[in-house]
Protein backbone atom coordinates (compact mmCIF):
# COMPACT_ATOMS: atom_id res chain seq x y z
CA UNK A 1 0.00 0.00 0.00
CA UNK A 2 1.13 3.73 -1.02
CA UNK A 3 1.29 6.17 1.74
CA UNK A 4 1.90 9.53 1.73
CA UNK A 5 3.95 12.02 3.43
CA UNK A 6 3.75 15.35 3.38
CA UNK A 7 6.30 17.15 5.40
CA UNK A 8 6.37 20.54 5.99
CA UNK A 9 9.80 22.01 6.99
CA UNK A 10 10.87 25.36 8.64
CA UNK A 11 14.81 26.00 7.40
CA UNK A 12 16.70 27.51 10.34
CA UNK A 13 16.77 30.98 9.65
CA UNK A 14 19.49 33.44 11.37
CA UNK A 15 17.39 36.11 13.49
CA UNK A 16 13.82 34.56 12.87
CA UNK A 17 12.16 33.29 15.68
CA UNK A 18 9.41 29.85 15.84
CA UNK A 19 6.90 29.46 18.70
CA UNK A 20 7.13 25.77 19.30
CA UNK A 21 4.00 25.60 21.68
CA UNK A 22 1.94 27.29 19.55
CA UNK A 23 2.53 25.98 16.45
CA UNK A 24 1.78 22.25 18.39
CA UNK A 25 -0.99 23.58 20.34
CA UNK A 26 -2.82 25.71 18.30
CA UNK A 27 -1.91 25.87 14.65
CA UNK A 28 -1.10 22.11 13.81
CA UNK A 29 -4.65 20.99 15.44
CA UNK A 30 -6.77 23.90 13.71
CA UNK A 31 -4.65 22.44 9.72
CA UNK A 32 -5.14 18.48 11.09
CA UNK A 33 -8.80 19.61 12.05
CA UNK A 34 -9.36 21.61 8.89
CA UNK A 35 -8.34 18.91 6.55
CA UNK A 36 -9.99 16.31 8.44
CA UNK A 37 -6.19 13.98 9.08
CA UNK A 38 -5.43 12.84 12.62
CA UNK A 39 -1.90 11.04 11.15
CA UNK A 40 0.25 14.52 11.88
CA UNK A 41 3.81 14.20 14.00
CA UNK A 42 5.69 17.45 14.77
CA UNK A 43 8.97 18.21 14.97
CA UNK A 44 11.34 20.70 17.16
CA UNK A 45 14.30 20.39 15.29
CA UNK A 46 17.88 20.11 17.43
CA UNK A 47 20.33 19.40 14.66
CA UNK A 48 20.28 20.22 10.93
CA UNK A 49 18.76 22.62 8.66
CA UNK A 50 15.34 22.82 10.09
CA UNK A 51 14.12 24.44 13.14
CA UNK A 52 10.67 22.57 12.68
CA UNK A 53 8.72 20.73 10.89
CA UNK A 54 5.18 18.93 10.42
CA UNK A 55 4.68 15.47 8.62
CA UNK A 56 1.24 14.34 7.48
CA UNK A 57 0.15 11.12 6.26
CA UNK A 58 -2.33 10.28 3.85
CA UNK A 59 -3.44 7.43 1.79
CA UNK A 60 -2.79 8.53 -1.59
CA UNK A 61 -2.03 11.54 -3.38
CA UNK A 62 -6.10 12.03 -4.36
CA UNK A 63 -6.75 11.87 -0.35
CA UNK A 64 -3.98 14.60 0.37
CA UNK A 65 -5.42 16.76 -2.40
CA UNK A 66 -8.85 16.36 -0.68
CA UNK A 67 -8.11 17.07 2.13
CA UNK A 68 -6.17 20.73 1.10
CA UNK A 69 -9.36 21.51 -0.44
CA UNK A 70 -11.21 21.54 2.14
CA UNK A 71 -8.99 23.70 4.59
CA UNK A 72 -9.26 27.31 4.19
CA UNK A 73 -5.92 27.93 2.86
CA UNK A 74 -6.58 31.97 3.74
CA UNK A 75 -7.04 31.14 7.20
CA UNK A 76 -3.92 28.63 7.50
CA UNK A 77 -1.62 31.06 5.80
CA UNK A 78 -2.81 33.81 7.82
CA UNK A 79 -2.01 31.83 11.30
CA UNK A 80 1.70 31.68 10.28
CA UNK A 81 2.53 35.18 11.42
CA UNK A 82 1.37 34.00 15.10
CA UNK A 83 4.43 31.73 15.00
CA UNK A 84 7.45 32.54 12.89
CA UNK A 85 8.73 34.65 10.50
CA UNK A 86 9.74 31.73 8.49
CA UNK A 87 8.96 30.39 4.97
CA UNK A 88 8.23 26.69 4.91
CA UNK A 89 9.61 24.65 2.12
CA UNK A 90 7.03 21.63 1.43
CA UNK A 91 8.04 18.06 0.67
CA UNK A 92 5.98 15.21 -0.58
CA UNK A 93 7.19 11.92 -0.71
CA UNK A 94 5.91 8.16 -1.06
CA UNK A 95 6.48 5.77 2.13
CA UNK A 96 7.94 2.49 2.48
CA UNK A 97 9.45 0.24 4.88
CA UNK B 1 8.09 10.48 25.73
CA UNK B 2 10.76 11.88 23.72
CA UNK B 3 11.24 10.01 20.50
CA UNK B 4 14.21 11.18 18.48
CA UNK B 5 14.17 11.26 14.67
CA UNK B 6 16.87 10.77 12.58
CA UNK B 7 16.30 11.61 8.59
CA UNK B 8 19.03 11.11 6.23
CA UNK B 9 18.09 13.75 3.22
CA UNK B 10 18.86 13.47 0.05
CA UNK B 11 18.76 16.39 -2.00
CA UNK B 12 17.55 16.43 -5.70
CA UNK B 13 20.69 17.37 -7.60
CA UNK B 14 20.87 18.25 -11.40
CA UNK B 15 22.12 15.53 -13.32
CA UNK B 16 22.88 12.77 -9.92
CA UNK B 17 20.75 9.08 -9.80
CA UNK B 18 19.28 7.36 -7.06
CA UNK B 19 18.73 3.85 -7.22
CA UNK B 20 15.85 3.36 -4.87
CA UNK B 21 15.36 -0.05 -5.05
CA UNK B 22 19.15 -1.10 -4.07
CA UNK B 23 18.64 1.65 -1.16
CA UNK B 24 15.31 0.22 0.05
CA UNK B 25 16.47 -3.55 0.05
CA UNK B 26 20.03 -3.21 -0.10
CA UNK B 27 21.66 -0.51 2.26
CA UNK B 28 18.90 0.66 4.38
CA UNK B 29 18.25 -2.98 5.85
CA UNK B 30 22.55 -3.11 6.33
CA UNK B 31 22.46 -0.09 8.49
CA UNK B 32 19.32 -0.86 10.31
CA UNK B 33 21.00 -4.20 11.14
CA UNK B 34 24.30 -2.79 12.40
CA UNK B 35 22.19 -0.06 14.45
CA UNK B 36 20.15 -2.28 15.32
CA UNK B 37 17.25 -0.38 14.62
CA UNK B 38 14.09 -1.55 13.45
CA UNK B 39 11.79 2.04 13.58
CA UNK B 40 12.85 2.93 10.08
CA UNK B 41 11.23 4.67 7.16
CA UNK B 42 12.06 5.03 3.79
CA UNK B 43 10.89 7.97 1.29
CA UNK B 44 11.01 8.30 -2.33
CA UNK B 45 10.58 12.08 -3.00
CA UNK B 46 7.68 12.92 -5.31
CA UNK B 47 7.91 16.91 -5.16
CA UNK B 48 9.90 18.81 -2.80
CA UNK B 49 13.64 19.33 -2.76
CA UNK B 50 14.88 15.61 -1.53
CA UNK B 51 14.31 12.85 -4.35
CA UNK B 52 15.24 10.06 -1.23
CA UNK B 53 14.75 9.61 2.87
CA UNK B 54 15.38 7.30 5.30
CA UNK B 55 13.75 8.53 9.12
CA UNK B 56 15.13 6.52 11.78
CA UNK B 57 13.59 6.37 15.44
CA UNK B 58 15.20 6.06 18.68
CA UNK B 59 14.21 6.42 22.64
CA UNK B 60 16.64 9.02 23.20
CA UNK B 61 19.55 10.63 21.77
CA UNK B 62 21.33 8.60 23.96
CA UNK B 63 20.02 5.84 22.20
CA UNK B 64 20.62 7.25 18.90
CA UNK B 65 24.33 7.58 19.78
CA UNK B 66 24.52 4.18 21.42
CA UNK B 67 23.37 2.84 18.07
CA UNK B 68 25.49 4.29 15.31
CA UNK B 69 29.02 3.86 17.64
CA UNK B 70 27.69 0.34 16.76
CA UNK B 71 27.69 0.29 13.03
CA UNK B 72 30.70 0.08 10.63
CA UNK B 73 30.64 3.56 9.95
CA UNK B 74 33.21 2.96 6.76
CA UNK B 75 31.20 0.31 5.46
CA UNK B 76 28.44 2.60 5.40
CA UNK B 77 29.79 4.95 3.88
CA UNK B 78 31.47 2.84 1.54
CA UNK B 79 28.21 1.72 0.47
CA UNK B 80 26.61 5.48 -0.84
CA UNK B 81 28.60 4.85 -3.65
CA UNK B 82 26.26 2.00 -4.77
CA UNK B 83 22.99 4.01 -5.27
CA UNK B 84 24.13 7.44 -5.34
CA UNK B 85 26.58 10.44 -5.53
CA UNK B 86 24.54 12.59 -3.76
CA UNK B 87 25.96 13.33 -0.50
CA UNK B 88 23.10 13.76 1.89
CA UNK B 89 22.03 15.75 4.85
CA UNK B 90 21.44 14.55 8.78
CA UNK B 91 18.41 16.17 10.71
CA UNK B 92 18.00 15.37 14.16
CA UNK B 93 14.73 16.20 15.60
CA UNK B 94 12.66 15.80 18.47
CA UNK B 95 9.04 14.30 17.63
CA UNK B 96 5.53 14.81 19.51
CA UNK B 97 1.92 14.41 18.47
Amino acid sequence: MTVIRLSVLYPRTEGATFDHDYYRDKHIPMVAGQWGVSDVEIDRGLDGLYVAAAHFRFESIEAMKTAMSRGDGKAIGADVVNYTTIKPVMQTSEVSG
